[in-house]
């Protein structure tokens, strides 16, 4: 694929052990209606907007996570709240992931509805809706594991499992500086405790995610700040361990801090999202090699757009706004074609303006423009489907089975 | 409904002429697995984060805005791009609409499947792919219009009709300041010409849409550039009026400047889109009558939350972040507990931040809350359903079919 080495300083592994065309649970044949043109990349005859997961780089990202985690002896259970996708989650867990973690009950549901299992659900669940469906869930697959952060939705959970004769796996989630969900340190022991006075609850061991220091620059303010966070849950998870035997988890870090947490022993887990597709607010948080980029995973996520307007000496309007670009983490950028100076900004909810400086390298009517989103997660919420491209050749489709759950 | 002379400052019309229970073409009936529970409304059955409509104001927004056309001897074409919703649209026409405007094809293509006709698409159409999917939808809804703003589109356009041996009607597309789609005044003639010398198109007006003032700041000044817009398009539209026995179309206006735009003798259908279920940067942007407030449409549209994690003082996390609420246009207000000094951010793909001051407003865990989302159009597209309420009765729910269209 003629732009992988310029937008990955050539550093990305080209490993290819892995049968995609076989591992494609949901992947479909696409049929094009004409004849391919490659004058953008291999992917013109796909209407726009729409979403492209390239191939080599996807396998690339995986396994590269993969290897460090593995080197590091920790444990790899990526975050499908990224990619929504239960293919590609299956893909990880394949690639040597020991389950997948997820936001939402009603991700688990999809998840599990398309035969996963080994699943994280990382927020707290505190309503009786959605016990009664996270219940629903448990009673398909043993392995479901939940964060709690509260003594009361300890026994909200305990009492909704007993009524089924059920038991349930937990982690406690520890706050250690995000502030977002958990409890502080200092009382922790008060709600493990709680756990187990609950004969139906499993204390599997803890959560510790440092989401707020996941896009900080530079790289050595993060490494400093994550392992500041993480040293918090240390000890907790020390005296845990050593007084519950079941106790054996330590679930933290992200795609920002994945090789800063790995430093650090008692972490048995890496909880990675991102960087499976990769966007630009992480490629430009700046890395241990290079202060400006972050380039260990490749952009194997893009949109393609369409120039749909040109009626204006600079710049160009394309057909992807709001609702296909999410507006979060920067600017998208401008991936293919590469290096003509083109800058992404939006221009509403169904538009995008293509800014230009070089007269010549204005992109006519009806050109397709590859962009990289600014924030994939949300970015990828936005779709039904990724194509999914190597080379020259569309492999087929995976549905983002995941996609609107946001319950 | 307790909340809504609150919140509308008592000048919401409640007309009620209509009846939504007979009209409510895609909604079914809504069965709650436990009591209705009244705390915080009629909605506490639901699960969260999801999307609700209050017919109440729905109602009262359309026929308010129905009156004010009327009145004026203006048309409705409201924007479907909006709501995103086909069994709306339709709600819209009952009402007195001539049809509805879409941005994109493939809202056109999900509107016909439901049966609707009248349809303009807002945007210009370019590539191959388009114009098959345009051509499909033309042989089965005659009525159907669309903006051109190229000569070559309007070659490719007719082409593609002449093929199929049918004939498009077209508006131009005339850039009065927005410059994102559209010709210059100046070009316009030759624009018209180049449609003109194709047999199989027919030129019924144009479009003159000022995206850029919709928001401005205060009132007058909204209304002075408003006004200047369209009157770069007057003259156009009378020589064309003039001379073309077909043109009789012009296209304008938004929420923003609707009780403007009526002003101008030459405009002929009003483009309106937000007004139907309203957002917080639209109820911010002031009115002829309130310098602060833009009042004259209820807030319909709320998406509901719940607090999942409570362990701070001075706020709580919710379950509803950029994935449920677009990030877009300020920040989302709380509508109920009303006038509890709530405030909501966001907090990540997942969450949100609710901050109180007075401790004794704290929402509890499992507190349901309401909120006005800050931008319409996007979180709609983030939904595939509205939920249905009336005072303390859910009605039933309505897909949101055009959701992720936007191709």
């Amino acid at each position: 694929m003629k732009n992988n080495t310029d937008n990955c300083n050539g550093k990305m592994p080209s490993l290819r052990t892995f049968d995609f065309e076989k591992n494609v649970g949901g992947g479909t044949a696409v049929k094009c209606s004409r004849p391919m043109e490659k004058q953008l990349g291999r992917v013109s005859c796909l209407d726009t907007p729409c979403l492209v997961l390239d191939l080599d780089m996807l396998e690339g990202n995986l396994q590269k996570m993969q290897a460090v985690a593995k080197h590091a002896g920790k444990n790899l259970r990526p975050h499908a709240k990224t990619h929504k996708c239960s293919a590609l989650a299956r893909l990880q867990i394949e690639a040597g992931a020991i389950g997948v973690c997820v936001a939402k009950v009603s991700e688990a549901e999809r998840l599990a509805k398309a035969g996963l299992a080994n699943i994280l659900i990382t927020g707290p669940v505190v309503t009786q809706q959605k016990l009664g469906r996270l219940l629903a869930v448990r009673q398909t697959m043993p392995s479901l594991m939940l964060v709690v952060d509260h003594g009361d939705s300890v026994d909200w959970l305990s009492a909704s499992m007993q009524a089924a004769g059920l038991t349930m796996d937990v982690l406690l989630d520890v706050d250690v500086g995000l502030k977002r969900s958990g409890v502080l340190p200092s009382d922790i022991p008060a709600l493990a405790e709680r756990v187990r006075s609950r004969p139906n609850l499993r204390l599997r061991g803890i959560q510790a995610y440092a989401g707020h220091v996941q896009h900080l620059r530079p790289y050595h303010e993060r490494r400093t700040d994550s392992l500041q966070c993480l040293q918090q849950a240390v000890p907790i998870f020390r005296e845990l361990k050593a007084t519950i035997p079941t106790c054996d988890i330590f679930s933290a870090s992200g795609t920002g801090t994945f090789d800063i947490d790995i430093a650090v022993p008692e972490v048995t887990e890496l909880q990675v999202g991102s960087y499976v597709c990769m966007d630009t607010e992480y490629r430009g948080i700046g890395s241990a090699v290079d202060a400006a980029q972050f380039t260990a995973f490749a952009p194997a996520l893009r949109v393609l757009t369409t120039v749909v307007s040109a009626n204006h000496r600079g710049f160009v309007t394309v057909d992807a706004g709001l609702k296909s670009l999410y507006r979060d983490g920067g600017v998208p950028q401008v991936f293919a074609p590469p290096d003509a100076g083109l800058t992404y900004d939006w221009f509403g909810d169904e538009y995008g303006r293509i800014t230009y400086s070089d007269p010549g390298a204005a992109p006519a009517l009806g050109t397709v423009l590859e962009l990289i989103p600014s924030h994939c997660d949300p970015t990828i919420n936005l779709f039904d489907r990724f194509h999914l491209v190597r080379e020259d050749s569309m492999i087929g489709e995976w549905p983002i089975d995941l996609r609107g759950c946001s319950q």
